[in-house]
């Protein structure tokens, strides 16, 4: 992870938001390369989701959107996580990442410990049970630390788990709700009727131009509504990079459905494929997803069913994409609070419902970051002198790659290598992002471009204008090379780009 | 423009933000055809700027940045418009945008008037002073109603300048500062040190992240830095549909050069150059665009120069891109506030320095106005039985256009026909965003998609399948239609859309 995490700072792909100013906490930029990973990560899901489809269409909506959305969508009321504040050093925890265990000594207890979520959370407990038996005196021997979440404790016991950052007992504060919506004012007025949210998902704005599509895009059920665009979560412990942020963009899908009660498992299995399939065709290896079913007692009490696809990150096992069977709750909600029908009249069937809904959402961060964990490995290659040498890369899918390939003439002083290169880069520009580099040897130029996961390196040398009209692409991941004539270099790319 | 507002809502182009709750001023929703079309837009000018130009890389910054980079910037202390309330009505107007006279009859004041910009601001000025004339029933000539803006009023004056609101003389304030930003609190503390800002503008995010850029980019001055990304300002008195709205996106770009006198205004005048080409390149007719020139004395104290490209919109000739000169006014702020240093080594100069900018600066959602705008035509053509008919169309650039074709089976009811469609639909959905239609007469087809914006409509009939292997190819505009060979559709729309 932390070697992922350099080479994104030093080629220039996510850089920490404000720097300059010692970093904003949740919040990140990308840069030059980072910019085009995620441009042609989300055109390659509006590609296959929006324009390959004919059952999909896309949207827009704001950021801020009217409050009362917020209201109906249950967000002002429920969207919280349980806080705990320490008293003494005015520090606020998240109490579902709080954990404490009682210590005791051959049954005797002799006293509380407390602290934050870990990797190596249970060896932090052991290592200060054994520090609080020694500092004690106490003789005996020490029973297994068992950690329980903050939320499990009651009054009593709260009042004697010491706060982990100031190990005083009793000075945190029990669970209290802290609502994870960003707010601010719309308008000239500062009062409450000003209150406004940043959106917390993209979802709601689907939700709300229901009608607006219906009534104007020539839909029938089934169809989808695809979404593009930030939101917004305060969250109080943004971590694991770009995985959990306060600023985050997300894919979302709505796929409205008839209300027979054999339609959703159908096509929630269907989405559930197809986003596994998706997720192998942006280069992401089907054994480092795994599929998540929530079990039913932890559903809203609306939802169907919702699986997880996960992926293997560096620090664990984490959802990627969510596939939730909503049924017809949301417009159900809008419509009971706008006053406004969300009825649809299926002509196939001549009835009229309010639709139910399938939601895949994903997240365009952390599957950007997937897809930089996946494509991240180490090697070795013979250098320019035949000696190996150890190389790191990014096996992008070409696809999604921030350059789709490199054009280098062998040597830079020679002004007929140079303009038949030039003329290459130049065509192949006017359809995709492609990089030139004149400086340096030629296994440095392919070494530079491997660290940035360009897919295919292409040489002009004296062959190519003296005799036979063709390039030499090298592979990135084999390293191979194989002379294609300048023609076909076009046809070639696209093959292996789109094919 | 009504005409035009209403087909954007018809078609699904554009819908006002949360209509279902109301709607909510200042915000709207890009419908499916609308996201289309500010998709290549976008696409159109990240492609012209960044991947055919060797001298600008791109950037994605996050919307909440630090919020000390405000401060750095000005727009904590200065980005603010003057307000004025009503003490009775409470209702809040811009001072800039409220304008005032004192009436006079044969040089005697018989009172004072109040009202709001408007077009016909005058007109109704007259009338107003007319009408007081009468009530009071004073004799002889009104003199000419000369109307000056409320800020130009001293405090005796405002004492009887009467309220547009409530036409109570003296309940007007006197003007006060209105800053445009809106706030949030980022983290779980609601105090102070908490407060954050969405941002007003995308050029920040370049600026803090220079350093970054410089270090990790293998950039050269002179070089740019573009960005594509949402903004915010909360406007008084947001208007004119999407022009002025309170969420909007910017396509920016900060280009830095070396401080050499002699430098700015040569790239000054290319950038001025380079936008107006582009604006044609999609389609904007070159006699819509102005150039209007800052005089030396409405610029800021840093500014050397800027000139605002203008387009000729339904309500008037307005701004659509600034060029600005900025010195080296932001990066020295930068450095100043951070503490880090914003010089660059110029290899080739051998010198280190601040570097100087020019900024390009356009919104996208007045350029689609502008678009929409350039596009939207009425004319007559034949209907099926020959007779002259009323059609709407939108003549979109092919680059720009949602639907780059349609594809069309002469008869739905024809396997023949609709296989070999749909796999001529198939192909060029690989590459295109491209509509299929197969029901009622061709020719109102042919109208459906005239009104949507889509250039050509492709036509599979006998002929195609039974002898020559073409398709009919019908151009939206002239509505000319040629025969096609299947094999070579997509280089011919290739032709059209990037040629």
């Amino acid at each position: 992870m932390e070697a992922l995490v350099t080479l994104c700072k030093r080629r220039g792909f996510i850089f920490q938001s404000s720097e300059i100013y010692g970093g904003y906490a949740g919040f990140f930029d990308y840069g030059p390369l980072g910019t085009e990973l995620k441009r042609n990560l989300k055109d390659a899901w509006w590609k296959a989701m929006v324009h390959e489809r004919e059952d999909i269409v896309g949207l827009d909506s704001s950021i801020i959107m009217h409050p009362e959305i917020w209201k109906a969508s249950g967000h002002v009321d429920g969207f919280s996580d349980p806080m705990v504040d320490c008293r003494e050093s005015k520090r606020r925890f998240r109490a579902d990442q709080l954990f404490y265990a009682v210590v005791t000594v051959e049954g005797q207890s002799i006293g509380y410990l407390c602290l934050e979520e870990s990797g190596d959370m249970q060896a932090e407990a052991d290592k200060q049970a054994q520090e609080m038996k020694r500092k004690q005196g106490v003789q005996g021997t020490l029973d297994p630390v068992v950690l329980r979440e903050y939320t499990e404790a009651d009054p009593g016991e709260q009042a004697l788990i010491p706060s982990p950052a100031t190990g005083t007992p009793g000075s945190l504060t029990p669970p209290r709700q802290f609502n994870l919506m960003f707010e601010t004012k719309v308008g000239p007025l500062a009062d409450a009727s000003a209150t406004a949210y940043l959106r917390p998902e993209t979802a709601q704005g689907i939700f709300q131009n229901f009608k607006n599509v219906v009534d104007t895009g020539r839909v029938k059920i089934p169809f989808g509504i695809a979404q593009i665009g930030k939101a917004f979560r305060n969250e109080i412990t943004p971590r694991n990079f770009i995985f959990r942020s306060r600023e985050f963009e997300q894919l979302e899908i709505e796929y409205f459905i008839d209300p027979d009660e054999a339609t959703w498992p159908r096509v929630y299995r269907e989405w559930i494929d197809t986003c596994k399939d998706w997720l192998t065709r942006i280069g992401i290896p089907e054994d480092m997803i795994g599929e998540d079913v929530h079990p039913p007692e932890k559903l809203s009490h609306y939802s169907k069913g919702t699986t997880d696809l996960t992926f293997t990150f560096p620090f664990g096992t984490q959802e990627l994409w969510g596939i939730a069977c909503r049924g017809d709750f949301d417009l159900s909600q809008h419509q009971h609070h706008s006053g406004k029908s969300m009825e649809f009249f299926d002509e196939a069937r001549k009835e009229k419902y309010i639709p139910h809904v399938v939601e895949p959402s994903l997240g365009v961060d952390r599957t950007l970051l997937a897809v930089l964990t996946a494509a991240y490995c180490e090697d070795e290659i013979p250098n320019d002198k035949g000696k190996p040498e150890k190389r790191t890369l990014l096996k992008f899918h070409p696809r999604i790659a921030p350059f789709k390939a490199a054009v280098f003439p062998l040597l830079k002083n020679k002004p007929e290598l140079v303009e038949c290169a030039r003329d290459v880069y130049h065509r192949l520009q006017k359809r995709w992002n492609v990089a030139w580099d004149a400086s340096g040897a030629i296994g440095r130029r392919y070494r530079r471009q491997d660290e940035v996961g360009t897919p295919f390196g292409l040489t002009v040398d004296f062959d190519t204008v003296e005799k036979d009209q063709c390039v030499t692409i090298r592979d990135r991941d084999t390293t191979q090379q194989q002379r294609v004539p300048l023609a076909e270099v076009e046809a070639f790319l696209a093959e292996k780009i789109d094919g």
